[in-house]
């Protein structure tokens, strides 16, 4: 396989990519085109990149590459109550591509994509020096339904879904976007806020509580550990991509009672007052920077 | 100026960034959400990289260099007739960034995107081996004016906007979207089909025609160029970001006739049906390959 130019590589790339009916432009065109939205709905957008050594390695599955691309952009929608409907994916493309990986990128991409119900409906592709995927996405929600770190209140419970820790051990190209979880819980009306754990509740916390302008409470004890993990890599490791939320404290016993999914849910502390300091319960909260490479 | 980390190096590089009243949610959330839309507006979406040494060098100017990632998204909104929004900008950033080059390049977008009517609503940073820039754009359209690649048909006129050739010379860097062209010609529904010229009119061009399944015919001696270039450099230097658009044959006369812009509006020949041959009046038609990088 040796793609002679541009178009032929967008045409194997994308062979396998359908186009639901409320998608008006899709491949080939400058832009893309969606159907109307009802009345009620909120466009929604999150651009998000993936790039080789930073966020994976070209020795790792090509089809997980593709799936951490789409999901960490589905995962920004569940945080924000959202539900997605559309992506774009741009390809920086290095001179020692091989097609075959590439084509099992997108078939990763494709596969997370239609299990989510979201339209793969355009992109870009441009030389560059390392390889990467940046994926847009387009989504909706309702003023009802919308979340946002923002609206936590003194008394609130803290929740987490699912386990937090251990992503390194290969977790962070196979988590599943929590977007079920977050539909029903916006749909609701429970969260008081809500964001995705991308870099470590260490770092994800304090900018809920700096948005919210409240300062918060974990209890150790109360951390859902990954297997083989400790506190410690729960708060720090980063990429969870697990949902952190806020309930108000009277909510809280009937959300407990009324969760309907297996994926796991944690109360692992309480939203304070700004005016007291925020405690950590001993751990120290560092987070995980994207702008630090991985150290293999 | 040296960023301690990612939250304070988007600070700085957002400062600047107003939120107009239809972004509902904007800078420092998981997903930025926008107001409700018309009932007829259909949502459009497009993304678009710069990358360092493909498209821009970092000897170049850096206002520029923001314009440039900014006006590239914006033409191709031109190109489907649609009005652009909000955008997003994903970031590249390797480890030799000067934050003040980068600033620079953050206004240089703020400014061109203000100019425009649209707002800079989000975006993501991360580390790479070179610098460079996604920029995702969120516009409208309706049914009635959003424009594509597919409808020229047999007979209908070819019109081009500006002037072709010579973006090596710095034009890339400085050109302007044509959007306020693209609104009018769609208010009044002038274009059969229509798209900007961002390879090359060689290479777009036989694009239009592909995707409308029809053949054309240029005319040398009609196409605009820019000054100290010729007719093989109007073709094949590409990065003009003019408008290129079929017009019925009928409708053609009254177009001229009413065009209001001080832009120049160019006929270079005419649409024929699949069953001839192109005709490219003894122009070789090459076109710009993104995939092949800039030879400096």
């Amino acid at each position: 396989m040796n793609p002679s130019n541009e178009d032929d590589l967008i045409t194997r790339l994308t062979r396998s990519w359908t186009q639901p009916s409320f998608v008006r432009l899709g491949l080939g065109h400058d832009c893309a085109a969606l159907a109307p939205l009802s009345a009620k709905a909120l466009p929604v957008l999150k651009t998000d990149a993936l790039v080789e050594n930073v966020h994976f390695l070209r020795t790792q599955s090509p089809r997980q590459i593709g799936h951490k691309a789409v999901a960490r952009v589905l995962s920004d929608f569940a945080a924000a109550g959202a539900q997605p409907r559309a992506l774009l994916v741009a390809l920086g493309l290095p001179h020692n591509f091989s097609p075959a990986f590439l084509i099992a990128c997108y078939a990763g991409m494709q596969k997370t994509a239609q299990a989510f119900g979201v339209a793969l409906v355009g992109g870009e592709t441009t030389r560059s020096a390392e390889l990467w995927f940046c994926v847009s996405g387009f989504g909706l929600a309702t003023a009802k339904t919308l979340c946002s770190r923002k609206g936590a209140r003194p008394g609130d419970s803290l929740y987490v879904t699912g386990t937090l820790g251990g992503s390194g051990s290969g977790r962070h190209l196979r988590f599943t976007p929590r977007l079920p979880e977050s539909q029903w819980l916006v749909r609701y009306h429970y969260p008081s806020a809500m964001m995705d754990l991308s870099d470590g509740l260490g770092k994800d916390l304090p900018r809920l509580a700096l948005a919210s302008r409240v300062s918060f409470r974990i209890h150790q004890k109360q951390l859902p550990l990954s297997p083989r993990t400790t506190a410690d890599h729960a708060v720090n490791d980063g990429e969870d991509y697990e949902l952190l939320f806020t309930v108000s404290k009277k909510r809280s016993a009937l959300l407990e009672k009324k969760w309907p999914f297996k994926t796991r849910l944690s109360r692992i502390g309480e939203i304070v007052s700004s005016s007291q300091s925020s405690d950590s319960d001993g751990l120290i909260l560092r987070g995980f920077d994207h702008l630090l490479p991985i150290s293999t």
